[in-house]
């Protein structure tokens, strides 16, 4: 959609004085997700993959399980100041037998019915909601396959490359050949968009896969990886505690600090051979 | 309250082998935020300085201006699994001439009530919400200070340094002196804790400051400092091109790419003297 990248004007300052020239930025765009024609979420995001950001969201939040869950997505008619179409806008449709969430999706896995908001009700909720489990995964991937995929990621990121601003995310089987790789100002969009596009090719759950995702390891992307069924998720930077403490009670393997030859496997380390 | 790092076993793997050893991880914990007993928003967050979390928070939405607007911030009781309070539920009221928003206020900055969705939308929105404009701020600021200001909030964070796992958000006065450092595991959190900490100190509107933030400078971020009242953002790494052209609209200086005696100046590079 050329909607990727866009040029501004800047003043690039050193030492020696200062310089206008153009410079090539991440776009960042709002895309609102209607569900069934209602609003459900805003998320700021680099357009491009919007299809599968929508879908790899709903599957990660639990409101879809599969691609039969839904039925349409089309981009609404909403127009910007200039007249035309925004593309800002996704309706999705369920299926005809799909529940619509009574709640705000977002928030699902973060608040619990009892008044005790912590960290545990959280990993619980996961784990209710979850239509996969990791643990059962029997992938095994080498270590020094796994040490490959960073520059691999890299080597992909072609926007990243051109603006220094983008997250990317990719998914790798157990042998380190890339399956897909995405780009996105928002880490979490990213990891949408790599899920989004194993919907759309039937390969949820991911098993016998590795999630890499080029900077930290939070809860929200942990929780996005075991609801696609992922047995490994690699992040480049650090991981969280509750990170960490998802990943072990759902038998994901989470291996973080990922640079070089280095790496920390905080859960199920047996899947990382070396 | 101690709860800011933890510790997890991890097996750190390398060429020559691997071993388990501890590792310290930063903290990341969900807090609700309440206004007037009502669920608003649900962040995860490192716990520390929930209360400037939480008024950073309303004040860059939008829902106060001022600490008056606030009669008081307290703890619920909700209680985790074992019966201890969780600290995670934080409720405001706000005082009697407040309104109370109407609509979930972390949609209001992206959506319209038109159809069109739009970058220009979300920054009409910002514009007309906030009440402090830094276009007419007439503070300057030295480029070799800007330059010194990164390594000033390296060494201010001490969490990051142990733990390697959170973003960091500083204000500067124009010499280069730092007022206050925050850490967070998002981004945005640490931005409203620096924010809250002004609110606190009855200093917004935040003229004559400096924010800089450990990494790249969104949409989201461009909007908490103009609504502050900062008139100047600077952060380590790239901007988003609805980050620029925000603050191009505002009137606050955009300083990215912050690294060693280098910078790029996305707008009012008048600010920025060499």
């Amino acid at each position: 959609m050329g909607r990727v990248t866009a040029r501004r004007k800047a003043s690039h300052v050193t030492s020696g004085g200062s310089v206008d020239r153009p410079e090539t930025l991440a776009v960042e765009e709002p895309l609102e997700l209607r569900l069934n024609g209602t609003a459900l979420t805003v998320t700021m995001r680099t357009p491009g993959s919007d299809v599968e950001l929508a879908q790899g969201f709903l599957l990660t939040e639990g409101v879809i399980g599969g691609r039969d869950d839904i039925s349409r997505v089309e981009y609404c008619r909403g127009t910007g100041p200039d007249g035309t179409n925004t593309y800002n806008v996704l309706d999705v449709s369920l299926a005809p037998d799909v529940v619509m969430p009574d709640v705000d999706v977002t928030r699902n896995f973060y608040t619990t019915s009892s008044c005790g908001v912590c960290g545990k009700g959280s990993i619980d909720a996961v784990r209710t909601v979850s239509r996969h489990s990791p643990g059962d995964d029997p992938t095994v991937v080498a270590a020094v396959t796994l040490s490959m995929m960073p520059k691999k990621l890299r080597q992909a990121q072609k926007v990243f490359a051109s603006t220094g601003g983008l997250h990317g995310a990719a998914l790798f089987d157990a042998n380190g050949t890339a399956l897909v790789v995405r780009e996105d100002i928002g880490r979490h969009n990213a990891v949408d968009k790599v899920i989004g596009w194993a919907l759309e090719n039937h390969r949820i759950p991911l098993t016998g896969t590795v999630l890499l995702v080029s900077g930290r390891a939070s809860f929200e992307l942990t929780q996005k990886a075991i609801m696609a069924g992922i047995p490994i998720l690699a992040a480049v930077s650090a991981p969280s505690s509750l990170a960490v403490d998802l990943a072990s009670q759902a038998g994901l393997t989470l291996v973080a600090f990922l640079r070089g030859e280095s790496m920390n496997v905080y859960s199920r380390p047996d899947r990382v051979k070396h």
